[in-house]
């Protein structure tokens, strides 16, 4: 992409009326827009970091066999009544069609997934079922406040299991468990999060909450460093400050921001709607369910908080929009600025055609200085400058976002730098 | 795909309760599920089709320079004010948030992405912008007949153009045109699809609207064959009954379906927004727009509608949810069973690897006259049949959907015949 018809621009200084560090900087570079408290609009770049977390979630789900669907924000009453919830949900946006039809917007999809899979799972034989859907979902906040982190429209991964014992529930949750973490490494959060035990609500003693340390973040846990799990501070009591699997009380308080959370649910929503599976012997049996949710514009929103500088973003590799950020350096010399251009132009070509992702800063109105800011606030892994100085040594110079030295290296070894 | 895990199932017998062609033969198929009316789930292969098309749009907006964003669902009642459209509009979705502010959910987003682009383009060198993005949309209809053609929440690319002239808006405008065809094309529509005079409502003096002949459309459309172009009934009597191109009278009435629409919305909405851009000399000019919309929820029920025969759906090969359907019939002696079960393994692997988009109904306890029931209904472009009969002349029994005649092909040609 060449910035020099890029529409979006980023600015100098962060917006003033936004308080959560995620959606300054991401607005400030550029990233999203901001149209109502916890309502965003993903730019060009920010859509582009979407859509790497999104595919990296894709393939992990299908990897655990997990099929996909598009299922609908407008969800009728009648199936939130049924499970008791128009009520209880404490976040729903509501809304009347002019048929009087009454919806909620979807802030989770139990309601809808439950009897549409009825229809389709209904013998031992096809059992069991994984099927996950990418979609956006709404939740009527009373405070929107922590940018991407809190939204009132956001998008989710969820996942949604059946079966029909509790072994294979659990087996199943343990493999959805090694996905979470395998996603979050791609995401470049592996470090920072920890598998945290959560309370279970009203389906089951504990629920699982993926934890991502960051001062950010609305959660606080307690950290067992041997064991690298953690406890939420709603259920520490509960748990006597113990980690479950050391028994150790060494336990740190941390602030963190909650990146995905799995339930057992059991029979709580087949139950409402009668979904019963017929057993090898013709009876019928309960089917059991997990869920596994994980928000891809909280990912991004975390990222934005955990992986920065002063002088803005420092994307994760595999979730950056761009691998390389090109910045060519006019010179005030006709000749050697022509060999600059084509020299940056022929860069740009070649990594393209090698499926490098490449941002191209081929503005020749803005001064050496402003392209250096601009490309430490949008924060590409790899910054490659081509400029009158690095072609007397028919070289460009190359840094990494996050290292401080330059390098001097041949023209000849760009691809093999760009990697 | 292996039909043997595939969660969903297709059924004998469309669904009595709907009324519309194209949702009866994809529910009954397996591409989608009704959860009320209008509002549908896509199953695996219905998003398989919809994530086709999405990415045929894309290619074609990105090549005449759109550059994607996405806006959000929920749209602030001050920016429909602005507008004065919160009352006008005809179809809004309205809801309330606890915070008292008020919603609409998107039917269409000149409100938002006008605020918007007017933050980063307000010079005379930030022109043209085009941006596009590919997103659900909400209409709160009367009544919902129609299937996939008119839903209450429905999946659509809108295209924004900002021009400093009227030469240059009319110049993409034909630009966006010549994509639409070009998507068409892709799509297996253009033989049905004309270029359709329409109001211009508000805005000009016409629109433009894309038709597909379907007798289940909802349009009246008047076509000229010689020009290839047709106008709408509602406009009829002011173009004097004449082709806008030749002046023939000779125009043919057919029912159609409206699949894309463009207007050139000048300063419809710039002008409330007090969007201007600065020019060379300094002044203030009108910003003017145009706007490009497309259902890609509409083009999917559209094929259905023109794309089948009785006994299914017949897929155009570049939006198909696969190419080959491999059907694998179970023979009774267990050598040759065993023989056709690692053949059909190994042809599902090889074009698998070969990027080609494969269904393999693997099922060992689905009759053949099913199966072959079944290859028609979901309707991929290919059905590739392996069997005892047909390793017995080393080959497999090859035969597109849209042909009535069978070939063997030899098993070292599999490849090249999948294609």
């Amino acid at each position: 992409m060449r910035l020099s018809t890029l529409f979006t621009k980023s600015t100098k200084e962060a917006p003033k009326d936004e308080l959560s560090f995620n959606a300054r900087i991401l607005i400030q570079a550029g990233f999203i827009d901001k149209l109502a408290p916890g309502v965003y609009t993903y730019l060009p770049f920010g859509l582009l970091v979407l859509k790497k977390i999104e595919n990296i979630i894709r393939e992990e789900m299908n990897i655990i066999g997990g099929q996909e669907v598009l299922m609908p924000a407008l969800t009728p009453r009648q199936n939130w009544e049924i499970t008791s919830r128009w009520d209880s949900f404490d976040a729903l946006f509501k809304l009347k069609g002019f048929d009087s039809k009454e919806y909620a917007l979807g802030a989770t999809h139990e309601e809808v997934i439950v009897p549409m899979i009825r229809q389709h799972a209904f013998s031992y034989k096809d059992f069991p079922v994984y099927v996950y859907q990418i979609q956006t979902k709404f939740r009527n906040e009373k405070r929107a406040k922590s940018g991407l982190m809190r939204g009132r429209e956001f998008i989710m991964k969820d996942l949604y299991s059946f079966h029909m014992d509790e072994d294979d529930l659990e087996n199943y949750y343990q493999i959805a468990q090694k996905a979470y973490f395998k996603i979050f490494e791609r995401c470049g959060l592996l470090d920072k999060t920890f598998l945290t035990y959560a309370s279970g609500g009203a389906f089951s003693k504990f629920s699982h909450e993926f934890q991502t340390l960051a001062e950010s973040g609305e959660d606080d846990i307690y950290v067992c460093r041997n064991c690298s799990i953690a406890i939420n501070s709603e259920i520490i009591n509960d748990m006597h400050h113990q980690c479950p699997n050391c028994k150790s009380k060494k336990l740190a308080k941390e602030r963190a921001i909650e990146v995905g959370n799995i339930f057992k649910l059991k029979d709580r929503f087949t139950k409402p709607f009668s979904y019963v599976y017929i057993d090898e012997s013709g009876k019928k049996q309960p089917v059991l369910m997990g869920c596994y949710g994980m928000g891809l514009t909280r990912i991004l929103g975390t990222i934005a908080e955990t992986c920065h500088d002063d002088n803005g973003l420092i994307w994760p590799k595999e979730v950056a929009p761009f691998t390389v950020h090109i910045v060519t350096l006019n010179s005030r010399e006709a000749e050697s600025n022509n060999k600059v251009k084509l020299t940056s132009e022929k860069i740009y070509k070649e990594l393209k055609e090698s499926k490098i992702d490449v941002l191209f800063d081929d503005r020749e109105t803005v001064s050496t200085g402003e392209k250096f800011v601009e490309a430490d606030l949008i924060g590409c892994p790899i910054r490659l400058v081509v400029s009158e100085r690095t072609l007397a040594e028919d070289s460009v110079e190359i840094k990494k976002r996050d290292e401080k030295e330059t390098e001097l290296v041949g023209l000849d070894k760009v691809l093999k730098y760009s990697q």
